[in-house]
């Protein structure tokens, strides 16, 4: 197997869509009527971040909303527990809500202007409004889940919970790795990216799936197996955005081509081939570090660097590693086939994009 | 009665400083313990923003901490329910950690960048660390409220998130007011700032009473009566605030003489004094509206405007009114008369600051 959509069958991939689609339908009113919910104001911000309106409330035309991993495997993990999609309705608009929340608030704190080739909310509405949805959003998604009927508003609380204290852990060091050297004892290690990135990342992918199957009525023994499936998930998942992030084409990306070196950002493939000591490794570290901003010729060189210290591959098996592991973690526990297939499904097809 | 410190007898004032030091003396390492779970990096600007340590980690010597009224309010109504204060430790946290929460967002959005004397969050660490902090500490406050030993967590946890929602409200209410105009269909009216000043000041007051009373196993009925008590509490508080903020006296309050209206905040007095139509009310908008700052006699000149309009009089009302709402609150539900002693003692001396 290797990670990449030249081997992903096409029929694959419209399956996988049509799950997300049908996901996503299913959810839309639950997640509209929970905006709605909001103070106007905070309310379009959401909307606007969620890609439904331009800024003052116009419907966008064509807009471009985000995949909705998360609710779809909230409603998977459902259906999974043998349940209807609809009983997980309330955890897959929370984990919406949380993932939009941290959106917004990342993008203020990593500065960044432009998401899915618009202007981010701190942009287009000020800090400080961005700020405030931000807190609208967690809020609401905290409300949502403490209000959902039936006997697992308590349990699913505290995965939430724990949840963001992990979230804002991640980005927590995300943020602080920015200021650590590219090399010494002070360096980043692989590893410890990995422990960020699922936490950043895994995290919310793991509670989607655990409310999932928690309010689907899951065993215990289920519920934590769909956490750690969603959290391999999470690993694999940035894994295949850092590979994107150097080598992914910039017209399927929307970013210049070898975009996160020249932005030198502390990415998997970079650490791994830092963590080498050959001399393709300490030219690597000697081009990032150097003052001046890294012109093409430089970002080119770079790229080559990374891939003959071994970077690119390691982030290959480091993908293709926490993919199967997410996959052991489903095959583990009893799961209806139907929903244990489209999860599958789904799985490969969000890594099997172009790298 | 009157709002004012004059009336107020010093006994009582030593026996209400002696009731908060009790409080936050056994709330504190309890609080100090919640802080340590945070990632150091927030962890350090929780600690700064509770007047512990200054910027670097080093402990403050002699540094200001806030009142403690939230985690005050928590021990004394689960002591009011015939508990021990400790039963109510996990709520008077959580309620602390939210308000500094709330300290730490709001001063972003305002652009304070003061605080009982040193830099605010943003100021010292910038905007995207506090920011990051502010999360943490939400999450963090709605984690240790899920995991409460006991039957209570769901009740408890789905409270605040009301309190969540209801503060974010407030702060959006809040920074609209700004955009709108002194006068005129669109000016904001006395009800609309109460209402604004009931979700931003009265609803976290209200869940520390009302998770006090909840914690400590007190009946529905008295635990509704504790969170409305809470809410007037808030209304009181805020309409004293916004004496002080025009007729305190700066080595008290730290701030300039008028502060309030060199600012041109919208506060209860200058919207009480507008919502007349005379004269004076007249005069006082135009002063209001002109588009240079108010140098020190336009400063006196308006604040004599908003006393001749009524501004100071309907606001010591305000404040009397809904103190004598939470008093009537109290004393229409069974509580340990000690308690229910040592909170009416804690309320006055909380309204009898010098105006």
């Amino acid at each position: 197997m290797t990670v990449s959509a030249r081997d992903a069958r096409p029929e694959a991939a419209v399956a996988a869509a049509r799950t997300l689609t049908r996901c996503r339908d299913l959810v839309r009113p639950a997640l509209a009527a929970a905006v709605e919910r909001l103070h106007p104001w905070p309310g379009e911000m959401a909307a606007f971040s969620l890609g439904w309106c331009e800024v003052g409330g116009r419907p966008t035309e064509g807009g471009v909303e985000g995949k909705g991993v998360r609710q779809a495997l909230a409603v998977l993990c459902a259906e999974g527990a043998g349940a209807p999609g609809e009983q997980a309705l309330d955890g897959a608009v929370a984990v919406e809500l949380v993932h939009t929340f941290s959106l917004l608030h990342d993008d203020i704190m990593d500065g960044d202007g432009m998401r899915r080739q618009r202007a981010t909310v701190w942009k287009a509405y000020g800090t400080g409004p961005a700020v405030l949805a931000g807190d609208a959003l967690l809020a609401l998604a905290v409300q949502i889940l403490a209000g959902t009927p039936g006997p697992h508003a308590a349990a699913a609380v505290g995965r939430l919970s724990g949840t963001l204290t992990g979230l804002v852990r991640g980005q927590a060091e995300d943020l602080l790795f920015a200021a650590r050297p590219w090399t010494g004892p002070d360096a980043v290690r692989p590893g410890e990216y990995r422990a960020m990135a699922e936490l950043k990342t895994g995290t919310l992918l793991g509670c989607a799936a655990a409310l999932g199957g928690l309010l689907g009525g899951a065993p215990p023994r289920t519920v934590s197996a769909l956490d750690r499936a969603g959290r391999h998930l999470g690993v694999a998942f940035q894994a295949v955005d850092d590979l994107l992030g150097i080598w992914g084409d910039p017209a399927v990306t929307g970013k210049p081509v070898h975009s996160d070196l020249r932005q030198r950002k502390k990415t998997y493939p970079v650490l791994a081939a830092l963590a080498g000591s050959g001399r393709h490794a300490r030219e690597l570290a000697a081009l990032l570090d150097a003052p001046l901003p890294l012109d093409d010729a430089g970002a080119v060189r770079a790229t080559a660097l990374v891939e003959a210290c071994g970077g690119r591959t390691a982030t290959l098996e480091e993908a293709r590693h926490h993919l199967d592991a997410a996959r052991t973690c489903l095959r583990g526990v009893p799961l209806a086939p139907r929903a244990a297939c489209e999860i599958e499904g789904l799985l490969a097809f969000l890594l099997h994009r172009e790298v």
